[in-house]
């Protein structure tokens, strides 16, 4: 704008010279306007004409001011009669343009409104159907019994066992061979105990059942860790360790810690960071009550209408309910993401002192499947690599063995978090964790850069709703279908 | 995985080491692999030890392998024994991390699942309403009677009128106000004709009375810059100008050519580029099959569904279709942007091989709503700027008022091609345009940046459909409603 304003004002000054000239007064366009527009150049001639009388000095002023002035308003009548220049525009190929920046704003605009628009429709159409009070039968059945509470008690007993086992191990009352028994009948029970009660026990409900069942998993890849670590140390023999390896508040720091790999001197942060701790404590309490506001209002609705689709098994309206489904859980699994790994354990971690907070890495950026599992949860990765894919590759297996081995111990573990609670058996979640073996197979062979991370993000995006739908499909028809029928 | 790899390869030989120790062989753990392990250490000691006597050489060997195997394995096992260090986790602010790359794939994945959501849900709900014999009905209504055909083949009398007035000043035959008064009837007519005939015969169509006087207001534009160049020239009195300027082809040319600012000697492109041509060709018949399919089966079930909301003047329901409609509106008037401003008058430009390609400059990256303005349509801005902006600024009006001015006259135009087609004056549009001007103040003194260009698009997105759902609604009343009840 600024360039225009000074082409006008130099048009103006030009106009009225002309006007003048046209009276006759061709040589004298020094009035007002045009003076000032001639000052610079006279003050730089100032200095040459110093030594000749004053009106010879203003008359050769007038002059050369008239000179420079039509040279001007030739230069500037020719800049405005041709305002064109040959030139590409910005979108062809040729021009070489590449700023897009804008564009990403455009994105989260758009994300924006379209998802203030379906929250809009939803509350239209549904109403308010978040209610906090609605959570406590998720847990409670019977509220006279509390199965899943007296689990989590007993759970102690493991805790306890795997330390007396250890104990005795280093003062050398127990053989290796009778020490590793025991450790492995105590994690067997482990893995057993709490599945068999859930699945026998009618007043456990699926979602009390899940929480047990994950302590109990967290809680025997702890005991794995520490029954490793202290093979290793005795292996060593590391005098100094021995003490503190074994004692009771150790094991308890270990239990509660952010980690699932066991070790003789966990570092630990200088002081607890009361503002960091209390802003984690609120992002874990806000995170909590919109994961379930946003699971009644806009999960369990979908969910419910795609029952039909599924069960008439019309596959252009199951594609549309998944697409429909995909949006929500991907949210609520961000949001999950969020509140467990970087809330809940950076708050765990900060009332322990626990210095380590790399509880996930940057798994958004994940060009391939591989480093997505990789990266996203660096707690069990950490175990995966330290207990059971490095002992594979030291027993002589071949990385790619290994690697398809911690796939199946994943599975494995995603199946018996689910199929148990659910009390239902369908190798969905299995299905899912073993099918990203080729899926990774794939990524990595035919997609590069931002192809692969796109990749990467379908599969998660799309991938967890499959598995949902099936789950929720399969639970509707055993435990509601009859009663329809 | 790699470090982890070797890693994992060490400890198996310190495994095996340390085993071989336990039975007595403390000092000769050279069996098969730890041989390999310490092979670069032993080769490089070989050229010192060549001297001596080969038995007292490889005993030398075996004890210095011995002790470089201890130590390493003792910096292993602590590698091994502490696997965590104190560190901040990557979304905490300590941690200065700050690449999330991946989060635009993200945005990406998630418009284009939504929308293949939108139009798969879309198809499900009303088949494929896509039909280009509906075109036809929109330009005519009786078979026997084209009068918008008729109208623009009148148009060419304007510019007749406009070269014969300039023909007699350049020979004197007119005088400068007799000139000036031509002009101005010549244009008065141009405006209001068209406008009275597309009121006042019932055969023409909205869209055939929008096509007319798009294209007589375009002309008008052109013969006005036709005027003021031609007048600037005589000012001059360039001479070698004046027998093109007059030129009945020459003015022809400018009619066609995709600019409304005439000059003397256009920049022309030295060969028509074929491959180029087509390409913007079919780009052009494409993108016109594209719109006429995305309203038919997109924006016209949303506005018939958001007829009933905006009668009953329900709130909540009115900004729900608003927000439906923003999403193809909003797409359709990008694809209306790319059709015309890059295939459309590329195209033109390159068929009449016209220089200069600058139909628009990088909007998208707006951060204020004046660089919009400034950025989107170059061939309008730049008439703005040469023949109403900088003429105004010469008048000794302030930059305020002038680009205020600009937007009036513009806020007119868009009243004009809106209204008188659909013979409803409901100053929408007007106001629209006029609203720029608080919107442009408010976004330039408050926001910055990216948050800027945020404002910019959703000023887009959100104020289109506003006018658009407005205009409808009107006509839909004026034209239907009476049916109805």
């Amino acid at each position: 704008m600024g360039d225009w304003n000074t082409a006008g004002a130099q048009i103006t000054r030009r106009r009225r010279a002309t006007f003048a000239a046209g009276k006759g007064a061709r040589l004298l366009p020094l009035n007002g306007s045009s003076a000032a527009a001639a000052h610079i150049p006279v003050a730089a001639e100032y200095g040459a004409s110093q030594g000749r009388g004053k009106r010879e000095h203003s008359l050769e002023i007038i002059r050369r001011t008239a000179k420079i002035e039509k040279k001007k308003r030739r230069n500037d009548f020719t800049e405005q009669l041709s305002c064109h220049r040959t030139q590409e525009s910005l979108l062809s190929s040729g021009s070489g343009y590449k700023n897009y920046r804008g564009v990403i704003n455009w994105c989260v605009v758009m994300l924006v409104l379209s998802n203030a628009r379906l929250f809009l429709e939803n509350l239209l159409r549904y109403g308010v159907l978040a209610d906090p009070t609605q959570v406590i039968p998720l847990f409670l059945k019977d509220p006279y019994s509390w199965p899943a509470m007296c689990l989590l008690i007993v759970s102690n007993v493991f805790i306890l066992v795997a330390l007396y086992t250890e104990r005795q191990l280093s003062k050398g009352s127990f053989s290796e061979l009778v020490g590793f028994l025991l450790h492995c009948i105590n994690m067997a029970v482990m893995l057993t105990f709490p599945a068999a009660v859930v699945l026998l026990v009618p007043s456990v409900t699926p979602v009390g059942g899940a929480v047990v069942l994950g302590t109990y998993t967290i809680l025997l890849l702890k005991l794995y860790s520490y029954k490793d670590v202290n093979l290793w140390c005795r292996e060593m023999s590391t005098q100094k360790a021995k003490k503190l390896a074994r004692s009771l508040s150790y094991i308890y720091y270990f239990t509660f810690a952010p980690t699932l790999c066991y070790e003789l001197n966990f570092p630990r942060s200088p002081n607890i960071r009361m503002s960091f701790m209390f802003r984690r404590l609120f992002e874990m309490l806000f995170f909590t009550q919109l994961l379930v506001g946003l699971t009644q209002q806009w999960m369990i609705p979908v969910i419910q209408s795609s029952m039909k689709p599924l069960e008439d098994m019309d596959l252009s309206r199951m594609t549309e309910r998944l697409l429909r489904l995909a949006v929500p859980n991907h949210l609520l699994w961000l949001l999950f993401f969020y509140w467990f790994f970087h809330s809940s354990l950076n708050f765990t971690a900060e009332l322990l002192r626990f210095g380590d907070r790399q509880f996930y890495k940057d798994w958004w950026n994940s060009e391939t499947v591989t480093y997505f599992w990789q990266n996203w949860n660096i707690p069990v990765h950490k175990w995966c690599i330290r207990h059971f894919y490095k002992p594979l590759l030291r027993k002589g297996f071949s990385k790619m063995v290994s690697q398809s081995a911690v796939f199946f111990l994943s599975a494995f573990f995603h199946e018996y978090l689910v199929s148990v609670p659910l009390r239902m058996f369908r190798l969905w979640a299995f299905m899912g964790m073993m099918a990203q073996l080729p899926l990774a197979w794939f990524v990595g062979r035919f997609l590069r850069g931002n192809y692969g991370n796109a990749a990467v993000w379908l599969s998660l995006i799309i991938g967890q709703p499959i598995a949902v739908l099936m789950y929720v499909h399969d639970y509707y028809v055993l435990n509601y279908g009859q009663e329809t029928n």
